[in-house]
């Protein structure tokens, strides 16, 4: 394998950044994620690659869903906030108001580009991330401007 | 569901274009996708979602792998010739020289951002697209600067 050249690649696929959450049997995960793409038009799906062996991966397996909140295109300070595990305080997560979704009762932020809600239907566990395969269920939009690219950042993730 | 919303924030998702090629028993295949995220990192894994009811679907089926060919950022007209299917003549491909790839011998183009060959290690067919989830087994650079982002040739896939 040539290394340099799967890194280069990988890293050429473009990606933003999203807050995933998810809330089930009293447990509130939120995590910042960057895998995700569209995988069907009807059924509407949508695929995220979701790290194994974390809080909010047990949280989202239990639940069966999650919601993907849209970063706005200036919001990498959030984004950053939620790489490691943070808990809710009061209405707060990572400092920012939240609210239960419509349908799912997960976690959305108001002040984003907007939110989907997500069921899941399939999961593949073959790498250190899981294959997360979810119909979305409802969709709004924010009042910000997405999406907040990766290749704006500075970070990388992937390769 | 909010329809417009949903098809706001799935368009929001930062897609690139790629040819996906196979060959399999004879019969070669190449058409452009887009719906394409990294989903682990060990084993190094990407997601293709491909259309269903295709030439190509059928010929990937079958070879249980394929090559995703990075098309460089100013090869938007390259990328309208496989919107539909296109068979070879001779050492041609929509009028594109390809070669063997080293690993899987599915067609690689030498004029472009670069190549990775892929094993399919799962599939998914809950929706119009089948959600494929393949190891990488081998990378190389090409001459040109890549992604072609789907943002900047005014077309849309996906909402």
């Amino acid at each position: 394998m040539n290394e340099e050249a799967k890194k280069k690649l990988l890293r050429m696929i473009p990606h933003a950044l999203y807050i995933l959450t998810c809330k089930c049997e009293g447990k509130v995960a939120a995590s910042t994620v960057s895998w995700v793409t569209q995988a069907s038009f009807h059924p509407p799906l949508v695929v995220v690659g979701l790290k194994k062996e974390t809080h909010t991966f047990e949280v989202v397996r239990h639940a069966q869903g999650f919601v993907l909140n849209f970063l706005g295109s200036g919001q990498k300070d959030l984004a950053q906030k939620f790489f490691k595990h943070v808990g809710p305080e009061g209405n707060l997560l990572g400092g920012e108001v939240f609210q239960d979704s419509p349908v799912l009762k997960h976690p959305i932020f108001p002040k984003m580009a907007g939110f989907i809600e997500c069921r899941i239907i399939a999961m593949v566990e073959k790498g250190d991330h899981a294959v997360v395969v979810a119909e979305v269920l409802e969709a709004e939009c924010g009042p910000l401007e997405g999406p907040l690219l990766i290749s704006t950042t500075g970070w990388n993730y992937g390769g």
